[in-house]
Formats: structure tokens, C-alpha cells, sequence
């Protein structure tokens, strides 16, 4: 007989799972019980400590809005979007590292003309970003779809001010040609805090960590034929590289920004995309 | 330099947990993190998951109010209440063994005579309820309040129907004397399902599950130099017993419920509940 133990816990619970389940659900809340346990039964969990589980997790829940979203906000910084982005974005040797989408890409943005200033409220250092698309072999990409967006030079995402910054600042699609070639003018993103006056901001100071994001522009590249890529490029120097709140840096992604040739920029980087092209079975 | 990997998440996190952490609380977060991580690798989630999981977790926090703890719910479904229950109140041999406290305990029920009826709305079967409060060493224990509450016969406690059942119905405390006594009568109680319109009735369905608890009565035991008890009686034969939706049936815990010697009553059972002493390092 099953009735629940310490001892067998993760059996019987596991053990109710009906015969009409779904094979892959059955085995994600399977794996989902056992380390749920695993992890009570390491720590030997208090009734105190599960209380204020149960009021943080509800917590969570009930600040989510249409504008905020808190549940992923804790995935992200307890490195679990970073993790599932690794495990279903293993990318060939040679092709440009993914990272986090994040929650402030928004679709539909207008596609401007090469080298076009994105930059619409006036503010921040403007800089010259250029590149190319290629593939594996070196090949340049065409028609590949470059979706760029950042934080304006105060901290924030146009959607994070709606009525305060223009509609669509800093951000744009840019179409590339035979060459592969894109180029537009953004700002020199500057490093800003994740939203910290919450659960996850509590979570944050209580084990000693800061909110903090390093600069960085968001890229989200689609090309016939071609792998999607979704990534970020860091500014060089920024000094949270090293503690990225959401975990997101990755070596490779890290760029120069360099003092640019001749005004109105004040700075230019230069990064190649490197995208994946599909094989028949993708 | 400790940039993400999916090789090195774990350490990666856990890595940035400040000085100034408290110590237990680093411990639960690191151990947090490291099954948390070691349950996505596993199942290798997809994105697609993820995104379910958020939507699920998000829905379960908003759904909760006053009346209603849908992250309990959650933590009863998957095994985790009785489980912490279960590391948090090792019984010594011998001991009543505990379940689970439920969400419909209410302080400050009244105090009644011993063998007052408990039920007030006139709905179901009654029954006696009888037996001693005893230590280990089989010696009554005096002065304990034995604080008891059920659903109805319609399978509802009267929380979830207030201005529908009388306040206090089928709740009652009960004081023993010198010979540890104690008797109440209140009905046979029914089982009934856990709230299954929301998103743990949802899940349960998913994986191919029912809802329902086996019929039981719920003892809180309180007595000056012991460890209090919490627990249930389980009707015996109850259909659900081996498949209860939030796991807590306990062998030790199913009473015989057997036709009563004379009217009013229609059932009685007896069962007698060993507390444990308090040592001087409790």
C-alpha cells in the first residue's frame, strides 16, 4: 500500500499519475516531484520556511500586471531563463551566442533606412553600430531582418514610459542587402536596475545581491533560410559584466565601443552576427 | 571569470549569493537553485514549457484571496505539505503519527461539554466520537484541549458557506480530565474534492488525477507538557482512502466507524491519541 512516507515520498506521489497523462507532461511533473522533494528533504525544510515560500510565490503572482510580469522576472534571476535559453539554443561552433530575450522587445517596430538614428527623445551619446550578417562559411546574409532595441539614457524602455518617451525610441528594423551589411545610430546604452520594489527585489537584498543590469543593446536577427537569433551585444568596460543581475553576458557578446570617427557620433562598435543557415531536417 | 554556461549554471548563481546572506537562508536559496537547475536539465524544458510554467504560476498567485490559497493547494497536490509535515514531526514509536493541518482550521472555536454535538445544521449521521488521550507510558493525560472540525454532510466546512451553515458548526474543543477521557459526537463526515476550478484543478486533470479527499475529522491536540499534535481520523472503507488528492492518509490513522449501540447516534468509533512528553530541550 502507498500511503505517503519521508521515505517514499517522491514513489507516491509520482505513483498517482494517471494512465491518460501525457508522455512528456508525465515526465516534466515526474522530474518536477522529484527534485521538489530532493530539494525539501536537502535543506530539511521548517513550516516557518514554507510559509513565507507560500506568501513570497503569492506575492509574486498577485503584482503581475499587464505591464509587469514578476514570475519571469524571478526566472531570470535565479538564472533559469538564461538556463532554458542554453538547453533549446545550443549554437554550431562559430555561430554568434544567444541570450536572453527579456521582457521589453515589442513587435511591429518600423523598419527604418541603413545607418537611420534611432534615438528619438535627444538623449544619451549617440553611436555608430555596424557589422555584418554572415553564415558559418562566411557568406554574407541577405534580407536578413535586424531588430534592434535598448534603454533610452536614463534607465528605461519606451514602453517603460509610455507619454514620457516617443513611441518607438530606440528601436528599429534594418533590412540587409547582398552585403550583408547593416548600420544604424543608437545611443551608448547605459547600465540600469531590474524592477526591485517587489518580491524579487526583496529576494534580491536579502541574499546580498544587486538589481543591476551592464549596458547593452538587444538584437533579434531573422533571415530566410537561416536560424532566428536573439541575443544581446554588451558595451565593454560596463562595470556589471561581471554580475549581470539576469545572468545574461557571455564573453563572446562583449563589444569595444570606441570613440567614433567624426561627429554627430560620439562613439561607434563593430559586431558581426554570425547565423546558422537551416538543414532540410530543421 | 564565471560568465553563464548550462554547464556551470548552478555555480554560476550560487556564486553571487553576497557575504552578508544569512546563513540558513543561503543554504535554502543554494539548495534551491541547484535542484531547480538539475530538474531543467533533466527534462531539458522547452521554451514552450517555460512559457506554460510562468502562465501557471502567475494564475495560481492571482486566483488566491482571502478565502482562497491556491499555492497551498499546489503545495498539498504535489506532496510537499505532508512531506514538510512529515520531516518537521518525526513521531517517536508509538506516538500518534500527524497529517497534514488543512486550510480550514479557525481559532477560537467553543469550548463544549464533553459529548456535546458538534453538528448544527441537523444535515448527515451522527456519530461518537470517544477514546483517551494518553502519553507514551499509557498515562491519561489531563488538561488536554482536544480541538476538533469537519466538513458537513454536504462536504463543506462552514468557512466555505458562511450565512449558509451556522457559525462553529461541526467545530468544537473539548477539555479532558485525570483520566485523559474525551467524547463528542458529530456526524460521519464525507469526502469531498479539493477546489478544483482553478489552475491545481487544472494540473490534476492534466496528469490524470482526481480531486477528492477521503472523509475524515480533524484533531488538533494541545496539553501542558506535550507536543502538540495535529492530525486526522480517517473513515474506514471510504472509497478515496488510497488515492487522497493532498496524500495524507497514514495507515495508523483509519478508525473503524461502526454502527452505534442506540439512537440518536447511527455510527461510533474510538480511537485513543498518544502525545508525546515535551523533554527540557524541546
Amino acid at each position: 500500500m502507498d500511503y505517503f512516507s519521508e521515505e517514499t515520498s517522491t514513489d507516491t506521489v509520482n505513483g498517482r499519475i494517471g494512465a491518460t497523462a501525457d508522455p512528456r507532461l508525465r515526465l516534466v511533473m515526474t522530474g518536477l516531484v522529484e527534485h521538489l522533494h530532493a530539494f525539501i528533504k536537502d535543506v530539511e525544510l521548517t513550516e516557518a520556511e514554507w510559509r513565507v515560500a507560500i506568501d513570497f510565490l503569492t506575492r509574486t503572482g498577485q503584482i503581475c500586471s499587464g505591464n509587469r510580469q514578476e514570475f519571469i522576472l524571478l526566472s531570470d534571476a535565479l538564472g533559469v531563463s538564461m538556463l532554458v535559453d542554453a538547453i533549446n539554443h545550443r549554437t554550431s561552433v562559430g555561430a554568434t551566442e544567444t541570450t536572453v530575450f527579456g521582457p521589453f522587445h515589442v513587435e511591429g517596430a518600423p523598419e527604418r533606412e541603413m545607418g537611420a538614428v534611432i534615438s528619438l527623445d535627444g538623449k544619451g551619446e549617440l553611436c555608430l553600430y555596424q557589422g555584418r550578417v554572415l553564415d558559418l562559411d562566411g557568406q554574407p546574409v541577405e534580407d536578413a531582418l535586424v531588430d534592434v532595441w535598448s534603454d533610452n539614457a536614463d534607465g528605461f524602455y519606451d514602453v517603460q514610459q509610455p507619454g514620457i518617451q516617443p513611441q518607438w525610441n530606440n528601436r528599429g528594423i534594418f533590412r540587409t542587402g547582398a552585403d550583408g551589411h547593416y548600420a544604424f545610430r543608437g545611443i551608448r546604452p547605459v547600465s540600469y536596475p531590474i524592477p526591485d520594489d517587489g518580491p524579487v527585489g526583496q529576494m534580491l537584498a536579502a541574499i546580498g545581491r544587486h538589481p543591476w543590469r551592464p549596458a547593452h543593446m538587444h538584437f533579434r536577427l531573422t533571415a530566410p533560410g537561416c536560424k532566428p537569433l536573439i541575443t544581446h551585444i554588451f558595451v565593454g568596460g560596463d562595470s556589471y559584466l561581471t554580475s549581470d543581475a539576469v545572468f545574461g553576458v557571455k564573453q563572446s557578446l562583449i563589444a569595444d565601443f570606441l570613440p567614433a570617427d567624426a561627429p554627430p557620433e560620439r562613439w561607434q562598435t563593430r559586431f558581426d552576427f554570425i547565423l546558422e543557415r537551416l538543414s532540410p531536417s530543421d
